[in-house]
């Protein structure tokens, strides 16, 4: 069994945006990321931290925005506009979830497309569904990467993907179809989840129950990547449960330090990749 | 075995699409769906045909540009432009292919995304990902609307989708993922292929290939939905094994006859949607 290092991948990936950035950012030139968050919820400023530092550590320009919680849409979206046409700025994310009364579905329909680095937007989902172009949702795109990184064959082999959420489940299936997989989702409402999942050869678990998959849903040999992260009496754990399944497999995750680490490197790789193509 | 008779569905379609428009026509509203087609490919001719026949059954405005093979870009776009601020045009479509020489990607994109009434623009395809009201693509959205007629559960079952077109199989995979089907993409890749699909309960076929579907592919009672058009020793015929199949299943949609008068009718309901959201 090999322990996929997300740490350690995201590590180099981020190494080597700085290094894709650094003539650019000699020459003058700047690569901008806007984060903004308002209200006071605490997990949104525990990421918001880590992307500032990321930031920091490729050399991308943080431009951020704390707002109170009693902020207005108006506020926000004078922002968005501002930070629209701002040549500088490449990237643009609201953080959610956004405080009550807020529509962040018109919040988010605000930010131009073409600086929607979490790929949440219909444009840049649509544009994946199309196989064209596009900033690939921050998750999926680093379980791809991870793939990548020990390559891992996805051609041709069975995968399995448990939770059909927008921003995990449903593009992941979508990628993991662009390199040639035969894709099976599975959900809430799926009968004998099991049996389908022991067939995969590649399972990814987004459910967001912990220790959702047994032993017994795993097969010999398969590669299992848990996106789960769930709290248990104070500690972290996946949807997967690792002590029992992890002998079976070829790779995993663990959690943390799997999947984690790649959501963050992965929003920094969508940015350089947005400011390379228009610098 | 039932035989699903799309023409009967798509003519009541049609009917109840009339009945819809009926009032606001008497009130001189107009409900315009554009067709622009350059060139001279026949089968375009006739697909485009069929469109202005349906158009007027339904009581839809046909706006009609026929344009010749040596046309520009710039005329197209200029006519997709005056399209798009004409109010009484509730959807546009450029019929593909588009001559020789023609950015056909290009061309698409100046259609404004609100008018894409054939659902294939990345926003409108984002949508249907993240589960938004939207224009569904028309052949996978007339699979749906022959389902939900003849009261076939989705929810719960395997459907198997043979083919990731990104006119048919993924939105299809897609539309059977929001009702709850646990869903399986299939296609030249994928090893198995048979074993797969004999596990369907509802199997879309949309690879192009005539016969492709033998009868040991095909679990007993399943629901066969023939998506394919194939043109064999002068005779039209689907992806399935026809004969073979048919005795197997519980449901299966006959070529021609089946899936085909969909397509048309749901291009008018998404245009009479679209007239209804905004008149």
């Amino acid at each position: 069994m090999i322990l996929i290092d997300g740490k350690k991948v995201a590590s180099d990936l981020k190494q080597q945006l700085k290094k894709q950035l650094e003539p650019h950012i000699a020459a003058g030139k700047t690569c901008g990321l806007a984060v903004i968050i308002a209200g006071e919820d605490p997990a949104s400023k525990v990421y918001v931290r880590n992307k500032i530092n990321s930031c920091a550590e490729v050399g991308i320009k943080s431009f951020h925005y704390e707002l109170p919680s009693d902020v207005s849409e108006k506020e926000i979206t004078d922002i968005i506009e501002e930070l629209n046409a701002n040549k500088d700025v490449y990237g643009i994310l609201v953080q959610l979830p956004l405080p009550k009364g807020i529509d962040e579905r018109k919040i988010l329909s605000k930010i131009d497309p073409q600086k929607d680095v979490d790929g949440f937007s219909p444009f840049q989902m649509g544009k994946l569904v199309l196989g064209e172009k596009c900033f690939p949702s921050c998750t999926p795109g680093g379980v791809m990467e991870l793939l990548k990184y020990y390559s891992i064959p996805v051609a041709g082999k069975k995968a399995v993907v448990i939770g059909r959420s927008n921003t995990v489940g449903k593009p992941m299936a979508l990628m993991l179809l662009k390199q040639n997989a035969t894709v099976t989702v599975c959900h809430s409402k799926t009968e004998n989840i099991g049996k389908i999942a022991a067939e995969a050869d590649i399972l990814v678990v987004a459910i967001g129950k912990p220790h959702f998959v047994t032993a017994d849903m795993v097969k010999d040999g398969a590669v299992v990547v848990d996106v789960g992260i769930n709290r248990v009496d104070g500690k972290l754990c996946g949807d997967v449960d690792y002590e029992n399944v992890k002998d079976k497999c070829s790779y995993i995750t663990p959690v943390p330090g799997g999947v984690g680490p790649m959501t963050v490197a992965m929003l920094m790789k969508n940015t350089v990749d947005a400011f390379l193509e228009n610098v």
